[in-house]
């Protein structure tokens, strides 16, 4: 904090949660109750029709809770003149551990193999010396590449500028997702939520893929085309695909995803609860402590690219 | 090679896998076809019983193509004055990246989730920061370690000397086994299948865990008391079990630990053939080499201990 600055006062809300509120006056923070008062809100608990009814026009910081804020700019929340930040890669680990856990049960068979009641026999593929894709190579993505290091795997990475990734073996822009999906043994889908990225996963881009290779997407359902995605896996024309997110989502009883073979399924829960909290807390305590200082936050929305 | 000295004689076989003939070649040995002739064998696709039957005195060292051996010390083909080294650590990496599959899809309720049909919720659990015990820490086991690295998980390891693992937090000999099992997330059991090792895990060790532990097994199935740990599945006293193995194996049809809660078999399917062959030809290459050179092996199997 510069010295003789007053704290800065932050709502914490609407639900007030304690590591929430710790963080923000372990930063330096302090914290009101009053949020006509305040000056910044980190939001908890609470959706964006709540929001637009306690923002004013001296907030002039807001911290997002979630990574993926797609539901933020479909409730048009953003103003000129504030600064907004999410909590893009403070879930990271967690969402990066999730996304091995999801490949690692497809190349051994775990989706298929939990459902057994008889000794078979299976040839189970190996994250070892593999090629692994990673289209929107962010924190997750970062994350993801320190967990595959000890198996050698060769990651290649997507980014929107192409700035070579730390641990890639090599990083493009998007115009060469086409290469990627092609020499990919597992494609991790990790970039956020866009009209420009919607669908960017269809039938054109499965037929590009191995058919050993596995789709794992921890980012959001509105990047695959579900359809598509069946119709790939019904052909057998992909080794498989571990969702923790679909299109629609909740993906509703009865989708033919629920039954196409090799979908292995989770209800969006890389991030459970008791993990997201500390991630969040954390990146409060940051971004109090910087606000407090005058300095540059992390996490920074991008109102004009939609992330 | 000693310069000047004859290329070592190795019968490959019964099945004259191409990649092992390769290996021995490469590393300087001379294929022969006629055992008779042989100094060296190099076991492969054959049983204990077909080997006593080829074995002769003139055969000084045998390459055996399993990790675990207890199958010939069952057959007792071991004879004094010959060298038997078997493939203990040659499969280390896959069979590891196993034991980090069934973990992962414990600790995030795949093994349930893959069954589902509808979207629920869950509250998985985590390896970021968590305890994991390695019980018997040999080759496999510091694979593991290396693949836990990033998840920051603090590995308790136990071996027969208690000499210091690379990268564990702790290494205890095995009178502090209660320990570990008191302390540890994940317990994983990698010790070898000896008289002294069999049901190392039963009813009083597994009241020991943590309610939310899950046990792993890619060593061998005796060394759990199958009926205990049934037991404990169903009571829920502890979080799950992954076993690659079990006892007896294969597991029959009806066995109840099919359908224990909580429980996730694979077909001892670590190490699949198409992986272990590669492992297998590294074993043999850096042996037959060593032999020409009159040096140590690797893998040499301690016949008094009994692996």
């Amino acid at each position: 904090m510069n010295p003789g600055a007053q704290p800065p006062k932050i709502y914490v809300g609407p639900q007030q949660n304690p590591q929430v509120l710790d963080a923000v006056k372990e930063a330096g923070g302090e914290v009101t109750d009053n949020v006509a008062d305040a000056e910044a809100l980190a939001w908890f608990g609470g959706s964006p029709k709540q929001f637009l009814e306690l923002d004013h026009d001296g907030i002039r910081w807001v911290q997002l809770p979630s990574a993926g804020i797609e539901s933020w700019f479909a409730a048009e929340i953003f103003r000129p003149g504030k600064v907004y930040t999410c909590a893009a890669g403070s879930y990271a680990d967690t969402v990066a551990e999730h996304a091995l856990a999801l490949m690692l049960a497809g190349l051994r068979h775990l989706h298929t193999l939990a459902g057994e009641r008889t000794w078979t026999r299976v040839q189970s593929g190996t994250l070892l010396e593999s090629t692994v894709g990673i289209v929107g190579c962010g924190g997750i993505g970062r994350a993801l590449i320190r967990m595959l290091t000890p198996f050698g795997a060769r990651v290649l990475a997507i980014t929107r500028s192409g700035t070579p990734i730390p641990g890639a073996a090599q990083t493009f822009t998007p115009d060469r997702l086409d290469d990627v999906l092609i020499e990919s043994d597992v494609v991790v889908i990790g970039a956020p939520a866009t009209a420009d990225t919607r669908h960017l996963i269809g039938a054109r881009e499965l037929g590009l893929m191995r058919s050993h290779a596995w789709l794992i997407n921890i980012a959001r359902g509105s990047l695959i085309d579900s359809d598509a995605l069946v119709e790939a896996l019904r052909s057998g024309s992909i080794g498989g695909a571990g969702l923790d997110v679909t299109d629609p989502e909740p993906l509703p009883d009865g989708h033919p995803l629920w039954d196409a073979p090799n979908a292995l399924i989770t209800p969006h829960s890389a991030n459970p609860s008791q993990l997201l909290i500390p991630g969040l807390a954390a990146r409060v305590r940051e971004n109090v402590a910087r606000y407090a200082a005058g300095e540059e936050l992390v996490g920074l929305v991008d109102v004009a690219r939609g992330y």
